[in-house]
């Protein structure tokens, strides 16, 4: 019996899934459990089976493979045929980078965060520097390898890395119509809640009740726990693959919000993740749809479903079940008002709804100049300010606060920032069309309900895995091309007319 | 620059090191921590990750690159050429298999085990027995190949995979020894316990409690928290590569010893893995030198060095100072009574010091001849329940106390029982040097202090790695070759002239 070349391909990237798998459960198990001497060890292991995965992707037979299998594409359906190009796509990124360059990268980026930690301590970009710019200098080089092997600018090519089908010009176009709006937003959205401004929640809060009171929301979401975890770690993430999902938060005992909005976000990811199409579960094109979409499905739950009204009368009750909150300032209008407080900040992590796009396009602005060379690293810190002081009108007192504060360029990550805004406009989009889809939507959010959102978006966003490139993807579920213009609506009717 | 063929070996099997570490990742996480529900993807990555290790393992680049360092190998020291003899010993193994034979195996045990915790349900032998009768198959048919591979009997074959340099003779000089004298001392010790039978230690035991105590033990002993974790799990077990080592154990609130003594078992392992020589530690010189020898380390601590009348004096103030332990049964001397606490019982994983061994000889002599064919599987129970009836005077009225309580067959693993036996013959011998070479070690024990033992044992034991067989390692160690007397002088000392 032969087995065709697309169903040899199949066979070939379900192997790959499972290192993805088991490289998932070893950074989970590196951020949640690993005792915190055993991080040599560890990053030897995912070394080892990332060269593998790296490997077994470039084998001259799966190349062969591709070739035969594309030469045949007529026969296949949709699915197949989308999986086919998801497979060429991640195939030909791994080959356009040669393991010497990886080799180089993974060595320079190690080398580069162990010095980011070291210029945050001593508040000292110099230390950090010349780290950055030997990053800088191979990341160039892989974005025009990228670049060439699928026929892209190099920044569009460090873009299709973690948001294919997104380009430059469209990031251009919704960073542009968000510059318009913002700043005026912001600007009016602070003033008003200037006037009304809502009572404080102080109190310190059992991190093992916030804990039971993130599990019960976690639960009416749909999070499901016999096949994943709720755990807790320096900085919330989501790990694992569909069948065992692990999200993670981090409680602070002085702030109610901070780490159940957390546990929430990270559950947007994995609902995401978790109603990914099942069939295709093991395949390329049963993945997701890159981070922008990615961010989108965290940000719908955090920002759009619950810091919202409705979320705020179902947790007014909860509140009550396990914490001591008594006192006026616990209704539900004032729990609202603090759930969407805007305040002009200089941290991105710790930056509202409303202000963390204005980090978001600094970085890009930055990153772009940086890797085209207008901007030279050793002026980084300057630019850093001065721009800061331009869209916010704050300054820092030192780089820690200000171009140290992020982790993503010390690693190599150029072009993955964008994806955090680009989610921002996507969810907004979605938001729209998922609240005329279901008009009854608030009611439920009310009560503590998200199967009806749940259904929406499997049939819309999650269900469609990476059949769709991603602006086909929206432009499907919300019958509209991507545009800033639904978000634009959001913020300002959640921000200014309905405040 | 020519990198020499044992060099480019090396190499290889750092990576393959790298991939073990990370399976063990893996099972720690699904026994530990995994959400019941993932079984199946979990088992899917563990597959990958196998089949992996074992393609990098039989490439023909492996083959050649052994076949010129062993022409060159008169110009190796001593440690890379044992380095050497194990890389041989390990890819003769692997090719020994077909890949079709271990997919086969692979899915009779998968399934065997899932109908053997069936048949443990309805305590109904029928319904495993036909898988077992096909694992049994398979595993004649390993046998086989690896005897051809390795030039031994089938049944030694089987018995190499676990414990290297151990033979069937070896075995059947061992337990006839040991079947010429037990039987008179279990019955000496009981009849002497009888007489002196020390009080009950009733209580309910906080857990949380449990835990710190083990901790404080675990310190004591030398345990890295840093580099390890201890956690709780169904049944102890010790995962992890040194630089990452994870013991767990089991507390039982109405029962003190059982999760402390446990956990010491477990870290006996631990300790082992822990002083292997760390400049080989990713190469399989630096590996343990079997499962007798793991088996010896963990017995050493938990039966030799903790169920002892010095530990009952380091425990005695331990306990005060955790958990509620007031009345005079409390004292060191019932303490001790109740560690060495000697009962005939029908299950091997509740048998004490004295009638394990028991346990294991009765298996030994089924599973080689339910291989040989003399006893077909249709017979094991009633084979089973005649030789506990023979050896312990004890008669099971089910199966599920008879031959279906351990995994071990389900899972294929026949020539590993032998090895928990053996490892408390080697801790015997061990034991008896180590008292003769540091006399004062009662009076560190009394006190919590361990470190004299484990300079003994990263001596003469851990730090040997697989440098040496292990026959040869014990004499080295020991000054004599290995034989049950030692062992059987400690049990007689231990259970009737000093009681």
């Amino acid at each position: 019996m032969t087995v065709s070349p697309y169903l040899q391909l199949e066979q070939e990237f379900r192997r790959l899934h499972a290192f993805r798998g088991a490289l998932s459960l070893l950074r989970w198990d590196a951020a949640v459990m690993m005792p915190r001497g055993s991080a040599d060890v560890r990053g030897e292991q995912i070394a080892a089976l990332e060269t593998e995965h790296h490997a077994l992707l470039t084998t001259p037979k799966v190349a062969r493979l591709l070739e035969r299998a594309e030469a045949g594409a007529s026969q296949l359906d949709d699915w197949p045929l989308a999986n086919l190009r998801e497979m060429r796509r991640q195939r030909d990124h791994a080959i356009a980078t040669p393991p010497t360059l990886i080799a180089r990268l993974a060595k320079a980026t190690a080398r580069a965060e162990v010095f980011w930690v070291e210029a945050r301590k001593a508040n000292d970009f110099k230390l950090f520097a010349p780290h950055l710019q030997e990053v800088v200098h191979l990341v160039r080089d892989r974005a025009a390898l990228l670049g060439q092997a699928r026929g892209l600018a190099p920044y569009d090519a460090l873009v299709e890395v973690f948001t294919p089908g997104i380009s430059t010009a469209d990031i251009d176009m919704i960073f542009k119509a968000l510059s318009r709006k913002l700043p005026g937003l912001i600007h009016a959205a602070i003033e008003l809640q200037a006037q009304h401004a809502p009572a404080p929640l102080a109190g310190k809060f059992s991190i093992a009740k916030q804990r039971q009171l993130a599990v019960e929301v976690l639960r009416a979401i749909g999070f499901p726990f016999d096949r994943g975890r709720l755990d807790e770690s320096e900085h919330p993430f989501t790990e694992g693959v569909p069948g065992d999902m692990r999200v993670t938060t981090r409680f602070d005992a002085n702030d109610l919000f901070s780490g159940l909005l957390g546990a929430v976000h990270e559950t947007g990811h994995a609902m995401y993740d978790l109603g990914l199409p099942q069939q295709w579960r093991d395949q390329p094109v049963g993945h997701d749809r890159g981070l922008a979409l990615e961010e989108s499905q965290s940000l719908l739950f955090e920002m759009n479903l619950c810091r919202s009204r409705s979320f705020a009368r179902y947790l007014r009750p909860l509140l009550e079940k396990f914490l001591p909150v008594e006192g006026a300032e616990w209704n539900e209008d004032n729990l609202y008002r603090q759930l969407i407080r805007v305040r002009r900040g200089l941290i991105r992590m710790d930056a509202d709804e409303l202000t963390y796009p204005v980090h978001i396009m600094l970085r890009y602005e930055l990153e772009r100049k940086i890797l085209d060379g207008t901007l030279p690293v050793a002026e980084l810190p300057e630019a850093w300010h001065a721009l800061v002081d331009q869209r916010l009108g704050l300054r820092a007192t030192n780089d820690t606060e200000g171009c140290l504060q992020d982790i993503h360029w010390a690693v190599g990550h150029f072009g993955y920032f964008p994806s955090y805004a680009l989610g921002a406009v996507i969810a907004g989009q979605l938001n729209e069309a998922l609240r005329a889809a279901h008009p009854t939507l608030d009611e439920e959010l009310a009560v503590g309900k998200f199967d009806g959102v749940l259904d929406w978006l499997r049939d819309n966003v999650h269900g469609i895995g990476a059949r769709l490139p991603v602006k086909d993807l929206i432009k499907e579920a919300t019958g509209k091309p991507l545009t800033a213009a639904p978000y634009l609506r959001y913020l300002e009717s959640k921000y200014l007319e309905s405040y």
